[in-house]
């Protein structure tokens, strides 16, 4: 029996368009010019994925202003599907049905979907939490819900992605130490429940390491995270609020803690300075809705800073937007053109901005792992942070 | 010196990238089944446009949801921009200055802009006609403005588009008929003063005939119109508000008092059985909103008839909006997964939907120019009647 074969057969649920198997990771070379940097592979079903490396939102099953052609364009290796959304509209049953995640939004390439847990955190208000699980009420109807470990894996394996996540709890930062510890040791006791749960037919499982920015905490739940021998380990529970330097300072002490020979994904980050940042502390994939929220905003990441499209002195400047970038937007645009699209709200604004700060956010990690392969990562980082700071400097003067 | 460096010198305003001079009308073959319809080729200075066309309407410099890429994958072969909504928004001078419309909407392929006249008629009770030309108020901030037949061309040869049209009076149908002359034989005057401050640089002036229903104001008009040597003619008036049936009729006996060597443009025009019949009476070009406007809405255009997307029956449906389309949302995407974003209001849906509804547009013109070339256009416009009278009444039945 043929590899294709056996992959239509082992499946069952979902896109069978697939090798078999769990995703593999490659730890190609660390950096030598003193970071804890360091550039490897995820093997999986879907293809390989060069790390570190950004994964775009595709929060209700579209990477919202771009098409996937967008995507392939921008050689976008990976993106992200969410639980929540997905499970409330249009249901995972659905999307099973229809020959899972990767065929029902045409993307062939590899996928992640989180767990549905720090959506479902986020509701405050409307949800409540027991050892069993999370009851929550939708966002979109109020109906009212159980999501669980095992239901979590359920209907992330029905999803079918590359990578999946573990249930867990990410308590907000404001909760004293005794509820951390608490929430901590229910995380631990709901990984071994996904762990059961999960089939291991074609969805490679991560666990979440949590603990806010208790040094202690963090340390401790690695250790019984990491106890549980699975294909990568994430941090969870950071930039949910905290300053920046916060977050950079407890990445620096979590990374280290991951298994060296695992993908270490931080999740929900951020903004170019802290991606770079936290590859320099040992971090190797990352997803935040940032580039693509800020593109339907208007706001633009460029090699000299950031341009807000909308300011009237792009008016009649017949620059790209950023003369260095080789995107589609940049090869075919001008920044007065983008501004008037944005003015008159034409939905091509969005796309183009999207493409744009895509690209950029993209672009980057690609410089990154050049600069990790060839042991001139610490060079790279410091002088990208000094030309951040000075960009924005320069940028908050000007208003 | 080369015709590279004439077109530079030539026209000052504007892109540059063009052949220089007027469009011209190749009529290649005259159909032989029986109808009026005509195989034509309009030369213009961005290239060849092959008739019977439909013109996708690209508003505010943008066809709104999608990008020239996907234009250009689409084949579309000339778009339209409105000279009413550019002069408010960025305005004629800014576009000008960089380099004209071409350039900055980043196509260059053949384009028209309609003179304004419609757009401003349209706005009943903010706007006041005299003999000079039309004062109204912007919809966008209510500012006053003044249109005449000179200002018209002149933001229309600043703007820079392969084809521009007559500064007219549209007159609403309900106009008793004194108005109506009155009206006709001012948009006479206004076609003179038109010609007078066209400088034949590198747009070619279209005149337009009006006379709403009635044959007799449409022949008189006609005569004045055509009685201007021009590269080309249109009919204005029709599809607003009348009956379609009232419509073809008139179209059967306008169509045929244009001139037979150049191209007949019928302005706003239409459905698909629209389409068909106007080119059955003799029509070369169209443009009008309604496949972008539907595709907004949900509303999809097939070979088996209306498929309205956000229908529940789609709900799990896996397959394509249409089985015998071959565009890239047909291609890559189910029912289900089209009805999914456009239930959860991702932009991605306004693209894949319009890039279908164009592509049936486009590709429907393209069957027409195929029968008319082969003289079966009288079949082949009878079995299209007939087969979207049936799917019509089949949709209704299903409601």
């Amino acid at each position: 029996m043929g590899e294709q074969q056996e992959a239509k057969q082992s499946g069952g649920k979902g896109d069978t368009r697939v090798e078999p198997g769990m995703v593999r990771f490659e730890l190609l070379h660390e950096d030598a010019s003193g970071t804890k940097a360091r550039r490897g592979r995820l093997h999986t079903p879907h293809g390989p994925v060069e790390t570190p490396i950004f994964m775009p939102v595709g929060t209700v099953g579209s990477v919202k202003g771009v098409g996937p052609d967008d995507l392939l364009t921008l050689d976008a290796q990976i993106i992200l599907g969410n639980t929540y959304h997905l499970m409330l509209r249009p249901g995972e049953a659905l999307v099973g049905e229809l020959g899972g995640l990767h065929r029902f939004v045409s993307w062939n390439r590899p996928m992640l979907t989180d767990s549905g847990g720090f959506q479902v955190f986020s509701l405050s208000g409307k949800r409540k939490i027991t050892e069993e699980g999370a009851a929550f009420q939708s966002h979109l109807d109020g109906a009212r819900h159980f999501l669980t470990p095992e239901r979590s894996i359920d209907i992330q394996e029905t999803l079918g992605a590359d990578v999946i996540m573990a249930f867990d709890e990410c308590p907000p930062s404001t909760e004293d130490r005794a509820y951390l510890e608490a929430s901590l040791a229910r995380t631990t006791r709901w990984l071994h429940r996904c762990v059961k749960a999960w089939s291991r037919e074609r969805s490679s499982l991560f666990g979440i390491v949590q603990g806010g920015l208790h040094e202690d905490l963090r340390k401790r739940h690695a250790e019984e995270v990491c106890a549980v021998d699975l294909p990568g380990y994430a941090l969870g529970g950071y930039s949910v609020g905290e300053a920046p330097e916060a977050m950079h300072d407890g990445v620096a002490y979590s990374a280290p803690l991951l298994p060296r020979d695992k993908p270490r994904y931080l999740m929900g980050v951020g903004t170019p300075v802290d991606l770079v940042t936290c590859v320099e502390h040992g971090v190797d994939m990352f997803d935040c809705v940032l580039p693509t929220r800020c593109a339907r905003n208007g706001l633009l990441f460029t090699s000299e800073g950031k341009v807000v499209i909308r300011n009237a002195a792009y008016a009649r400047d017949s620059r790209p937007v950023d003369p260095a970038c080789t995107c589609y937007t940049c090869r075919n645009f001008s920044r007065a053109y983008l501004r008037h699209l944005f003015a008159a709200q034409e939905l091509l604004a969005m796309r183009l901005n999207t493409i744009h700060n895509l690209h950029y956010f993209l672009g980057l990690m690609a410089e990154v792992r050049r600069a990790v392969a060839e042991d001139r990562f610490a060079t790279f980082a410091r002088e990208f942070r000094a030309r951040a700071k000075a960009q924005e400097a320069e940028r908050t003067r000007g208003r």
